[in-house]
């Protein structure tokens, strides 16, 4: 399916008007079933939605181990994803324990549940990055991305091994394009912790706690980490790097993971 | 509250590395009580927290006039808004009714949801705007979103009369920069019907449904609109500027609302 769609649009320049062809980003909204029971509503670019629906599912808990699931089955033209699951899922109770709202962020309540679950997680990690791979894997990550600068309405993410970018996609929601990225990990076997997670948009606590639950220790983004993820990143001894662009980049926690070869 | 706190990292610009004190957007859990009951936790940058909670209310369509609210108190030390209404809400049913899970967006169910009860918004709206006064207001905007351009980390949102800026508000989240806005204009008394609301961020669907309900027709962005925003704006006649930067920007939908003079 299209991630773009064409519209004709009126453009106002330097006091010219014309009425010019240009392409929007889409928005698809995938209802994913579990145990044929509806459990949520995303908003999100219509592709690789296999991925999505499991990463997504990997990141709230509902699944741990590919043995779990029975099958995943992808209805485009209905919008939805069906997954069943061997165990019982009671999803009205999963989502009103919960109640956060996101911003693209997460949060709250959550914060506090998570962070008990979290424990422990990173600091056994001894994944490793040079300070001129931090610059190389984002130039691989910002060519990647290329193909949706036009649009200005997508963001990126990727799984690196600090030499070459595994696993990369986009959506029109950052939260999204995580979950694809760790769904196609998931789908594929690969392992986590050893694994660096590259990011346009902004590390928010929630994107460092989908992070932490996959025991991934490096992050780096093209934009800027927010106090929370950064807090919680301290806590977890995870390396969080931000603003990194062309031949700078800051490193907020963690920098003994940063070598200088 | 302070929106930013200081934090030390290690910079490294063209094999350069040093030490140096910069600062990061704070991100705070807002708790909202409604008659002492949960009701949602936000992710939210920590000032205008009244603010926040009305438009909130007002976006879930909890609260339609003033006169139905009996107090709203905050406590920031708890992390708590507490707002009492008169009417009962129900709100785990409010909240189980949907189970959307944004990306900054919202959509699926609650498109098709709010679609229906938004037929006959914004097509008897008579707001008005000249070519010149956009380019004017978001001069006015970006002027005003200065003071965090170091942080790279907020959105912004105003309403405007299309010679001035009436409300101001910035956020972590662009749902909540807007729920400030609509929050303080409710507050005030501000009649929405006739103003123009000004983004910096994308205009998701979510964005649009919340301006819809508030009968506002005019949305101009710094940013990309996606397309089933542009769907709905159609379908309910408002008019969507996007990409609105220095002396440019694109009419999606609605042009007939843009004057010559």
């Amino acid at each position: 399916m299209n991630l773009t769609r064409e519209v004709l649009l009126t453009r106002y320049e330097h006091g010219r008007i014309e009425e010019t062809p240009d392409i929007v980003v889409r928005e698809y909204p995938l209802t994913i079933f579990v145990n044929e029971e509806e459990f949520v509503t995303l908003l999100c670019s219509p592709n690789n939605l296999k991925y999505l629906s499991l990463g997504f599912l990997l990141s709230e808990g509902i699944i741990k181990e590919k043995s779990e699931i029975e099958y995943v089955e992808i209805d485009e033209g209905r919008n939805a994803a069906y997954i069943n699951v061997k165990e019982k899922i009671n999803s009205s109770k999963h989502f009103t324990g919960k109640r956060i709202l996101t911003t693209g962020c997460g949060g709250g309540t959550m914060f506090y549940n998570v962070f008990g679950s979290l424990q422990g997680k990173g600091s056994d990690n001894k994944a490793l990055i040079t300070y001129k791979n931090v610059i190389s894997s984002m130039k691989e990550f910002s060519a990647k991305s290329e193909v949706f600068v036009n649009t200005g309405g997508v963001h990126s993410a990727a799984l690196s091994n600090g030499e070459k970018i595994l696993t990369f996609h986009e959506d029109v929601g950052r939260h999204n394009a995580l979950d694809k990225v760790i769904g196609e990990a998931f789908d594929k076997g690969l392992n986590f912790s050893d694994k660096i997670l590259l990011l346009s948009g902004r590390i928010s606590s929630e994107m460092l706690t989908k992070a932490a639950k996959r025991n991934i220790s490096i992050i780096i983004s093209r934009s800027a980490p927010m106090d929370l993820a950064l807090e919680i990143g301290k806590e977890l001894n995870m390396t969080i790097i931000g603003f990194a662009r062309g031949e700078r980049f800051n490193i907020y926690t963690g920098k003994e993971r940063v070598m200088l070869e």
